[in-house]
Parts: C-alpha cells; sequence; structure tokens
C-alpha cells in the first residue's frame, strides 16, 4: 500500500469516499489538487492553460459520476513574484472552463506561495449518481478515445521536447455530452487520470470483480495517466444503443473486457508516492 | 489593491463572493488554505495540532455564518518524506476536529509534495446566513474573548521562543454555542482571522458604513491575527439578551464601537502578499 492508500484509508470508515466525488443526497461533492511539480511544471504550460487544466480535471470528477457541475472553490497559492498579468491569465484559465461547462465560481482562497498549487472543489447535481462500484458480472468494459498519447507527450516534456497545443495533456477533452446521455444504460464509471490500469484495479476493488480480456493491452496504453477518457461498464443489452451515442457525438468505443469473477491487480507502477 | 484582492476581483462577478463562505440555498460553502512557511511552520506545532488547526479555522468560517457545518473535503500535499507515525497523527488532527464540531470527512485529494499543504473545504447547512454586508447604521460592534495573544505569540515564535500548548495561536477556540444562541439578535459577523482592523475594513466595506469607536484601540490589539475570535454587530435593542448568553457560555465580550455613516480603512499593514 502506498503512502496516498494508506492515508486515505485512515478516513475509510465514511460511506462517502472510495469514489471519483461523495455523493450526499442529490449533490456530488468532489475535490483535487492540481501542484506545481506534482502535476505539471510551469514551462510546460501558459498559466492559462494551467487554470484551465486544473478545472477540468476536477470537473471531470462531476461527469464520471453522471452530476452536473454546478459551482467551484478555488484555493490558488500563487507566487508572489507574479505579476498582474500573469494573475489575469490565471484567472482566465479558471474562467474559461467554468464558462464552457456552465459553472458558477463561488469562492475560495487566495495566498501567496512558493509555487502554484491550486485545490478545486465542485459542487455538482445528480439524480443518478454512476458509482465505481456497480459493474456487474458479465458487464462489458469499454473505454473512451484513444489512450496512450499523454504519456508520450510527458515523457517528450520530460525529455524537453514541445509538444502539440492541442495534446489531450495540455487540453483533456471530457466526453460529458456522450456520457450523460449514455448514463442510464451505464453500470459503472470513472475517469482515466491515473491510467487504465490502476482504474480498472480500483473498480475491480470497488465492485469485486475481476475481467476477461478481448486482447492484451501494451503497458503504454495501459499506464499512461491524466488521460481523462472515461472507463465505464454496462450490460451487454445495451451495446448498440450505447454505440448509437457514441457515433452521434463522434466518440469511439473501445470495448475490452468483460466482467468476470474475481480480482485483477496490476503489476505496473503508479507515478503516486 | 493587494495581489490577493486582484486576483479575487477578477471573479466578483458572483453574488456569491465576498463573504467568509458562499451561501447557495440552504448550504454555505467555504475553503480555505492552511499551508506550510505561509501559515505555519513545521516546528512550531505537532502534526496532530497542524491537522487540527487547518479544519478549525475553516470550522469557523461556517460559525461566523450562522451555518452548522456538516461535511468535509480535504485536500493534503505530503512530502513523501513522512512516515506512517507521521500520517497517524496528520490523520488524527483533522478527526479530532470533525469529531468536536460532529462534522464528517467525505473525500478530497491526497498527494506528494514538498511540504505539507492543506486545503479544506466545509460544506454547512444554515436557515439563516448571517452576513458581513447586514450591519446597519447605530448598530453596536463587538468582539468575543482577548486580542492580541496570537500576535505575541507569534512573535515569539518568530523568536525561536517556546509558546504554551494552550496558546490560541496552536489551538484556536471556537465560541460556536455562543453564536448559534445569539445569532437571531446579530445583524452580521465575520472571525478575527487577518486582524481586528483588516476585519472592520471589510464589514465597512460590504455593509457601507463607518464607525464611532468608544476608545483608541491599540494597534497590537487590532493587527492581532490568526485570533479566530468573533467580529459581529447587533441592535442595541438586543444588548442585555446577548450579555446574558455570553455569561451563560462565559464568552468575553468588548464592546468598542457603533456603526455610522461613512467609512472605515485602515492604515496597518496586512501579512498577506
Amino acid at each position: 500500500m502506498n503512502k496516498e492508500e494508506y492515508f486515505i484509508k485512515q478516513f475509510s470508515n465514511s460511506k462517502f469516499i472510495g469514489d471519483d466525488g461523495a455523493v450526499v443526497g442529490s449533490h456530488v461533492y468532489s475535490m483535487d489538487a492540481f501542484f506545481e511539480n506534482i502535476h505539471f511544471k510551469r514551462e510546460w504550460f501558459s498559466l492559462k492553460q494551467i487554470a484551465y487544466k486544473a478545472m477540468i480535471v476536477n470537473i471531470s470528477d462531476a461527469i464520471v459520476m453522471n452530476a452536473i457541475p454546478k459551482y467551484a472553490l478555488l484555493s490558488v497559492a500563487i507566487p508572489s513574484t507574479y505579476s498582474t498579468k500573469e494573475l489575469n491569465q490565471l484567472s482566465k484559465g479558471f474562467k474559461k472552463a467554468a464558462k464552457e461547462f456552465n459553472i458558477e465560481i463561488i469562492g475560495g482562497d487566495t495566498i501567496s506561495n512558493n509555487k502554484l498549487d491550486i485545490s478545486i472543489t465542485i459542487i455538482s447535481k445528480t439524480k443518478n449518481p454512476i458509482l465505481r462500484s456497480s459493474a456487474k458480472k458479465d458487464d462489458l468494459f469499454c473505454y473512451t478515445g484513444t489512450l496512450g498519447t499523454c504519456k508520450k507527450d510527458l515523457a517528450k516534456l520530460f525529455a524537453g521536447k514541445k509538444i502539440s497545443k492541442k495534446s489531450k495533456f495540455i487540453k483533456p477533452k471530457l466526453n460529458a455530452d456522450f456520457f450523460y446521455e449514455s448514463s442510464k444504460y451505464i453500470s459503472s464509471a470513472l475517469d482515466i487520470s491515473d491510467g487504465l490500469f490502476f482504474e480498472l484495479q480500483r473498480v475491480s476493488k470497488a465492485s469485486n470483480i475481476g475481467f476477461e480480456f478481448f486482447k492484451q493491452i501494451h503497458e503504454d496504453i495501459g499506464t499512461s495517466g491524466e488521460e481523462y477518457e472515461i472507463l465505464f461498464s454496462f450490460n451487454k443489452k445495451h451495446l448498440s444503443k450505447i454505440e448509437k451515442i457514441a457515433k452521434k457525438h463522434k466518440v469511439k468505443l473501445n470495448i475490452f473486457a468483460k466482467a468476470i469473477k474475481g480480482k485483477y491487480e496490476t503489476k505496473s507502477k503508479n507515478h503516486h508516492f
């Protein structure tokens, strides 16, 4: 067990903990950190891109729980050396994402710090939350889009190379419309933030299932983090309806496994501490 | 205008921003950061004390809005060098404060970092929020307890001296029971986090009032931050009722000013960047 898991385990007597967000009545509350030198290096992004991505990775948690994000609280620790222009770029990034998803920024805290460290809380509403614990035996497992480019782009950045502004690593693309429309057919879901293999391990544990893979998934695909594609499961009788909705929204589906009795554990190493 | 104010101003078109917490229906949402080397130095506190104080300064925001804190989300950035024992101490501090105020910790994010940086979101419920914008002309202004010791204790810590474990700087004492019971008589309130003078400037701006002081307040009293005493106002007809409730809860009241037409600005320097 890594330290992150150990720390979270201290709070695991709460029935709310263990999903992308905490469901309390019709609300979903989620909170993610986006810290300099941990989640990004300053030279990889513009400040607007950083603030935008910080919002998007948080909004992603709400979407995969089938919740509509409504409000955001921002804790923003900013180097005191930043100019007014730089503060404007940051606020523009937050506002761009908020506008795109019709979210109102309602508060938070702003402090001085030695680096740019952001934590965001998203308050969402849902009538029918989708959990990672509700996958059933024989459900099909699927992920959206293409996996692997984020790992490649991250390697390029570490090697001091440039990557495209359109890279999902810079600007994750959330499949909100597809997911909301398909939600009634979906049994479990989570976003791919740490990598497919790690998310599968989470669903396995939460839903008490294993996987029968239809084909081998390469390490470069399975361990590519920060993809923010959606991993989800569904009863196979819904396949054609989900495929139709995906086609409508131009979302690529990769059906790669079936839930079986058992347990899945990855041997790949997570990038967490 | 300092940079913190400048950054917040970029979001000021939201009607929710400008108080200790954001009121959305019957909910109040508040979020505060508690960062190493910004709000505390590691050697000043035990890890349990740090986590406890991080919670308390957030709970304080809920109380002064007359809201009952219900749930907390924690964003905790932890040095990867911390041992299991140290992680336990941290979690004990969070849980101690949560238990004391009957709050459930429902989620958040845990990451590795170079220092211990905590952001907390508190979700509260209220039927009758008290704002800083609702003080009226002729209202009396009052603060609870004794101000000044936190400034003195902070100076001692900076000088490398020890302070009492019972110092309010280590363990703020919130006057929750007194405040909730008095709330129906109170017109405006906020907690004294940056110092009385700065909080008065905030009420002045939000409520569009000035102050007639009954006696001069010394700089050491007015600029002592992190006191977490409550600054509040009330119509003078409620004085005896409030005094009776204060006596019951053994809370000292300092009635020091009256709201007048005008504007109050402090010339003292805030410790913010």
